[in-house]
């Protein structure tokens, strides 16, 4: 926890919110502070800045929000579903790294189970969510869209999107190597362990998608996503 | 498991090896083999190619070896040492990315008890080497030095490492940007949860290592080191 990230929910007066037990744990075993210390905070969805702790209310108020949160990336990511375990990793780290809309989508090879996990009920993802804002001091809130059909998404959602995005899929066959250092927004599509298969990759062509190949190396989805966003924008 | 690796000591004939438990499970269980079938196999520090499956015998006899391991990148990592979990999570990844040569150092904001931990066996370090390298399809197994004292680390071992790469820690004060895309080799400096000391910057800089930071959002090191390694060296 590299911020105290304030929710609505802890609002309890104009200026003060009550921290969450995960905090108050934070704020006086980690960072040792005491009653009247200062302490960095962002508000959800708002700006950062610092607060007064209040040791015996387990309570923070407010002084200042003069910073704001870092830049987000311009893209969009299109994940096919992961399984459970790796879409918690990956949702900490591209929330982490400033990805902030996300597709999760069905795929031929996504196992239908995945659908069913408890990982996907929303207060899970949120929770995962503000664990990677928490960690990167952000404080802008991803959101999620949930895709259970790839049709549907590939034929009527996807040309909206790359309206005004260049849409990247990444894929090693007949594919030319992806981009280093892009200037302009993307949708970037991962596809699921074992990759799209043949129909799937003829449909998000016929969108307008370009294949991508990521090199001699795979890597765990959790990696992998970082990594690629990394190579297409390494300085933000 | 991406692929089959053959140790040494898994050799039992000139061409054919006795395959691990791990190794049965996947040939079996994922990748659904047969007696008779052909399977993708790399010799430790050797080529890949294809070797046939004795399902009665759990062995694999080599039919050919004609593929190269992926390229090495040309860098080595010095890692102030992580915390357990995180030292073994890194391992992984940077294995899979290409990294031949670790560097474990103590810091001043390295807890004493990490370098307790049964994570740092041999045995147990040798494992998730491995991993990596069946993560990524190569063969190339890394190699690791402990460096338990700071000080003789940087006066005595990193000039011959400069010598002939350029030295980049990473650092997020009076700092420039990391470079990208970068055409030389390098030694990359990571340092511990709270960072460096002053007195090691100031040893480093000595030294001959440029600071550079990393960007405003702060990953954790097991996604940090990639996404660094991977804007120092987008298309390797």
């Amino acid at each position: 926890m590299n911020l105290i990230l304030l929710a609505p929910e802890q609002q309890c007066s104009l200026n003060s919110y009550d921290l969450s037990e995960r905090q108050i744990q934070h704020v006086t075993k980690v960072l040792k502070k005491r009653d009247g210390d200062r302490v960095r905070v962002g508000v959800l969805n708002g700006d950062l800045g610092e607060a007064v702790f209040d040791a015996s209310l387990h309570r923070v108020t407010i002084l200042n929000l003069d910073t704001s949160p870092p830049a987000a990336l311009p893209m969009e990511l299109v994940l096919a579903l992961p399984r459970p375990n790796m879409l918690k990793r990956t949702l900490l780290n591209i929330t982490a790294m400033g990805v902030k809309k996300i597709h999760l989508l069905n795929s031929a090879k996504v196992e239908k189970s995945y659908w069913q996990s408890p990982v996907l009920e929303a207060d899970a993802l949120h929770q995962y969510l503000l664990e990677g804002l928490e960690q990167a001091r952000d404080t802008q809130l991803p959101t999620i869209e949930f895709h259970k059909r790839f049709r549907p998404f590939v034929e009527d959602v996807l040309p909206s999107i790359l309206a005004d995005k260049k849409g990247l899929l990444a894929h090693p066959y007949q594919a030319k190597s992806c981009p280093i250092d892009i200037e302009y927004s993307c949708l970037l599509g991962i596809g699921p362990e074992g990759g799209w298969n043949e129909f799937e990759v003829e449909k998000w062509v016929e969108a307008g998608m370009d294949t991508v190949h990521l090199g001699e190396r795979i890597l765990k989805v959790e990696t992998a996503v970082p990594v690629v966003i990394s190579r297409l924008y390494p300085a933000r």
